[in-house]
């Protein structure tokens, strides 16, 4: 499939509806499919005390909810903004084609939201970033990943 | 706080009820706040057709909702391996004072999750990634961004 404008500006609506309305921030998401929007999700978090809550989170669900599959294969995703680090991590589980945004992470951070800061965090060493994150290794942990490398019966993902 | 080798002993155990029932990946988490768990959850991706039902992000929603919040101010999480960057960057927009994990994402990767190729594949220019993300500027979503940053009412998240 081709970039689709409408589709763009669909996303861009849904981001305008989720702020006059007070549902959260100004970002919305769609995911298509065969050139049918198939999912689609607004910023919630303020509203819906989520902190997951952001377009594509949503979009994603409901679309998957949709098609019963926890794949998005052949699926695009438009989204009024950058996918900030959880929403990409989101995106590369869900995999679909391809995505197309409209404002960057650093117009986002100028609207005053984390996503720059966010993807500045990740490349650091765990335990030194602005959240710590320790490792404590523990052998139980470890076997429990070698049973399920073992398990023949496990669905990948 | 400090560390609690039971608190973590109960997410290594969640990871290991998810996989032997079927649940999902082998993955656990938690919240605690002031020495309670306050939201658990386990990987339950394949089961309920949710690409983002990562242990973290189901224990971040799980505990939001029992706190009416969308912070997790004062917490800490407790995770059998170390946060993919989609729950990392859930962790961010929750911010908790800390997160414990057991596993790493290098012991993931071996256990076949994406985990490690997520973290390299975030780094890059959005266009060159394996799923490339496609700047396409819109004035109106640059118009949105801008009323947010005037509108007094707003809740800030």
């Amino acid at each position: 499939m081709s970039f689709n404008k409408d589709f763009l500006k669909y996303a861009i609506a849904l981001s305008e509806t989720s702020s006059s309305a007070g549902h959260g921030g100004p970002f919305g998401a769609i995911v298509v499919k065969n050139g049918e929007i198939i999912g689609e999700g607004f910023n919630s978090v303020t509203s819906s005390n989520d902190p997951t809550a952001h377009a594509e989170i949503v979009a994603i669900r409901n679309a998957c909810a949709r098609l019963n599959s926890f794949q998005l294969d052949g699926c695009e995703i438009y989204t009024s903004c950058e996918p900030c680090p959880m929403c990409l991590g989101a995106i590369y589980w869900a995999r679909p084609d391809r995505v197309y945004y409209a404002n960057t992470r650093y117009q986002a951070a100028d609207a005053g939201f984390d996503d720059a800061f966010i993807y500045d965090e990740i490349v650091m060493p765990p335990e030194t970033r602005s959240i710590p994150m320790i490792h404590c290794s523990d052998k139980a942990a470890e076997q429990i990943f070698e049973m399920w490398k073992l398990n023949p019966d496990k669905t990948l993902y």
